[in-house]
């Protein structure tokens, strides 16, 4: 089936390769007279840019979006917005040995298993440069919610040891920082343990987390298409995602009733709660405080030592992987999260809109 | 939207309130010829039902299930199969009182906030009787599973600070033990926490696991459609579940890639793995080895201690909780578990039926 | 799969078959707060009884409605409303011979070709009172149109060559006449033809049509989820249709752009148009005029001729149907079609909420 | 919701404006392994192309396909098939004009109506251009019914008054001929009739026809997901088609049972039909006979002739259309009603792989 659509009513379809001619992604479903140009996906897609620190690999890639379709005088007309990304850096060289095994920790044996062959260059559809199609819908979901209050911010919070501390929560630094946390001091302190990982020839894994702020409470759907399911599919289906939480996550688990409650109070006219350990949302629907996700990221499975595997004729072979990469993915991965978190708060928002039979009487008298 | 649909091609649709006449569910796509009747599906339920231990609540569920259609000659026909459950225990009595206020840690707030008033009868339809729907078409996923050789094992791996030793591992115990932990004595020492738990007038909180073995390789859907995306969705649905793992979940972002890395190896002439961190889905698609999926549940909500919270009219006020309440919830969600993980397993190998031009063209072949 | 789900966001799914315990829907997807009783549905399915004229066989079936979840306090409450109508007339004897044989014109020898078997029992699921959870769920839907100043009618155009004149359109007829044509005096006369076609042995085909007053423009979306060919879907699914007409329908392919151009202007401060060839539907999306689908229905395929066909051996035999059959499928049909595009209908309005970001950002401004 | 996402399995998503940059499609579902160019496609579209005839205006489009991921060394991946088709003839000056008011016929008010504004240009997204993305698909979805014997065969039936001989059915006429036409004789009559009726600042309609041969029995899902409600979804979604008939279509309903019912007969070993007034659907289901589907086209909105209109003052106004427009549209459909038809059948063959537990089974068994 493929699996690259995604959405309800807001629907994104993303396409590409790694080293395909473009990769890209069809918005269908974005609500008509949004403002909208390249201006505003561009820095989204940026986020994602390698090459401008030490511990990201140099890896020139433009990654220039284009819009071809859906938006007419600056705005989206409400038919399907098409973006695309023109490859610009494909070097198949470098990749041209791992078509004959299967690199541990990649896709390439599971792809084979389901497709009996793969596009073996670069990763094919499970490169990370498949994310360029999701962040730049997450980008156009993003400037939705700007104009409903809502804010979506993600960012590394540990990478390997180091922990970013979140009482400074510097937001700039969160752009600034090529580990993309929100703590100068943190950062520099990862980019150290990182090289020595890189001297190690050897990879880290992290945590990224994602606060949205700013949400109407009753979003998301009881039972199946509850708010905090959809986000943990959001979330783990972007690669090397190996666990998500909601609010307090794991800690619930060995905490008590009295203390894992959160109790309402008043703020002003407003419901609100003294505590957050449901992360902002309860029985699958947001509660109006800010919502709180958090995702496990694996080390980057591409390291330079020696491993065990096995090749395509099913012999036990060693290989030693070659070419650029980098030794750690959360950094990368942050914009991403923010991306697909976006998208999906879109969507619940826009689904919520036919809730009550009241609000759909009100709508239709003209 | 409701969101009571779940499922690409095996769909199912549950129904009903804790204190409604009914609840049951609708599976739509479930492939003919399937053996089928009650008693494939009353144990399931029965795994749900409490008061045959010290620490569940002795509240009186009979949880009868029906087949209304979809059956012929004691096999599937392939059209809808409808399951009903009767309620047969409705004091609504005990719940009158709640109705006027929003109980901390429920989804009292959050379905008024979305729908403008709710049934409030026991919660509803965020009451835990909602997952009979889920349960019932679990055991019907279940049993296409077995044909297949693949094995579906939910149970509870720790409540409070107390563990479950997996090497022991009893099958036994985790269908005999009121914590359906897979260790007798584990359990043992649980209750006992449980009984101090519910002298302190608190709940507790507890992991739940769940195993798949038997799976072939390249189940699953690579981007958005990736099997352990929709797992952690179909979990996450669960009521009370904060957080969901896959393999070494979150001990992956605290890992090295030498480390957390499988290598792949031969197994005789299967393709197979010398460690499984990965939790054996790679890449989104499972790749043979045992699926491990983990999650964290938080403690009961409903608590005897006085608790703040606000009413109807925005008043901060103080409730103290009445009626019957379990002093925890992962014993009675671990066959709920077990049921999303096979309901979503089976949908993912109907799926995959139409991955490979070549598997069709051999199909067609009359 | 199955394919018993309709509707995107009012979700519909029925099941059931005509022999087996009960027949039914869920509805998932009805907005909350819509006042709704069992006084709301059952006349819509007794507009399905038989046994009331002298064109319809005396089946006895009560098809007694009763809602077993989703509506509180006489609301829906936005949950799914689970609808159950038992079978109370099930002789099986009248069928057991026809297993072993395919019926000209049922869907007995696709059942055997899709899924190997079949409930053969008076056409299981192909059977007619499959209809019984579409025209449930479009008691639903008319309701909320209802609220909303939207009418939607069904009637019986022709059968055979005997013509309602709709410039009568007498709405009590619809509901009174066994044909349900909106003209007692074509009612009568085609009462004579089906007494004749009857005596000859056969069956006779005829025409139904459905208009939809007090629509705003707008509804439906361009490109494949079209209004006009979501209600094609909508009304060829239903049994015995062979063709479906939007506005002149068959007419425009012979006709001239002069004649079939239909000039707009203003009513008021509302723009309309002088004629409405186009059936109320312009680019797929609703123009503000009356909608009008028409539906061609074919002749009941049981007749008590003689006929050609073959058995499960792949023998060529010759049969004669037994049993109790209406010489005419039309006027049963009418109800079903009207409540298939109410739910068509609803769904659409949903889900054209969320068109423009200007109604998003109002909706959110609390 | 933008409604450009079409299928199930076998899914598409189209993009584009006939004056914006490019359109085209992507292809999400389809299976890995289909050998796969833009040769494949191109003749499709060029069946699309205008000016090589008297009757259809000379306007310059290239529409060359270009495929931008998806396949890999000749084959289909099995991830997302991007095609982008470029637009080279954009010429705004022409449509200047309209943006002022509502065209008769056209879908300027509906769109207005929507989405509170339009891209006035051509016609935008309900331009006749939209189509470019659903050939390109069709394409890809008769290429993989080719390989299982499967014949997807559209034609004009008549335009105007004139109507081609179905027993000469002369296939290489329907590509050679303007008319799309299998009938040398018919096509030269055609285009004299529509001479003259361009002499006359007028336009025709005309019926196009779908014959689909080598289809098994048992594709499609009984109640709303039947083979001829979603076929009949899938041309009505064509812009202009107004009705949708399978087989007899309108006829049945004037006909009796004796003649409408096709009998059953062997030929040789497969089960087959005397007659086919059914087109190839039973119950919803493919028969194994040929599918005949037709669809009925409106004249082309666009003449020369002085039209009543209003603007969007909403003034009654009197306008002239100028620009260039064909005199007839069924021609330039018929392609396209191809490839609605090849990809719901395509979607239809995958679905039904996961109908049987035997099937199931005996695929997994490695």
């Amino acid at each position: 089936m493929s699996g690259s659509l995604y959405g309800t009513i807001f629907k994104i379809t993303t396409w590409g390769e790694s080293h395909g001619k473009a990769l890209g992604v069809v918005v269908d479903g974005c609500p008509a007279g949004l403002p909208l140009s390249e201006a505003d996906i561009q820095p989204y897609l940026d986020r994602r840019k390698p090459g401008q620190s030490r511990i990201s690999t140099p890896r020139k890639e433009d990654d220039t979006v284009e819009i071809l379709s859906g938006v007419f005088d600056g705005r989206s007309t409400g038919t399907p917005i098409s973006l695309i990304v023109r490859n610009t850096s494909q070097r198949s060289t470098d990749y041209s040995e791992i078509a004959s095994y299967y690199r541990p920790g990649h896709a390439d044996y599971t792809f084979d298993a389901k497709y009996g062959f793969r596009d073996y260059r670069g990763g094919g559809r499970s490169s990370g440069r498949e994310t360029i199609g999701r962040v730049a819908a997450g980008a156009i979901a993003a400037k939705l919610l700007n104009l409903l209050g809502i804010r979506v911010t993600a960012y590394t919070r540990s990478i390997g040891p180091v922990e970013a501390d979140l009482s400074v929560f510097d937001r700039e630094a969160i752009l600034s920082t090529p580990t993309a946390m929100p703590d100068y001091d943190a950062s520099a302190r990862a980019e150290s343990y990182l090289k020595d990982t890189m001297a190690e020839l050897d990879s880290a894994g992290g945590v990224m987390e994602c606060l949205v702020e700013g949400m109407p409470a009753g979003i998301g759907d009881p039972v199946f298409e509850k708010l905090d399911a959809n986000l943990s599919k959001a979330v783990m289906s972007i690669g090397a995602v190996k666990a998500v939480e909601i609010g307090d996550g794991i800690l619930v688990s060995h905490a008590k009733g009295s203390d894992n409650n959160d109790a309402f109070c008043m703020n002003g006219a407003a419901v609100s709660k003294k505590t957050n350990h449901a992360g902002g949302i309860l029985g699958g629907m947001s509660d109006g405080t800010p919502i709180l996700v958090r995702a496990h990221v694996k080390p980057t499975p591409s390291i330079f030592r020696p491993q065990e595997t096995v090749d395509k004729n099913n012999r036990e072979i060693s290989v030693q992987i070659k070419g650029r990469h980098d030794p750690v993915i959360v950094p990368r991965a942050v914009v991403v999260m923010e991306s697909m978190v976006a998208i999906t708060i879109a969507d619940a928002l826009l689904l919520n809109m036919s809730a009550r039979t009241e609000h759909i009487v009100d709508f239709y008298k003209k």
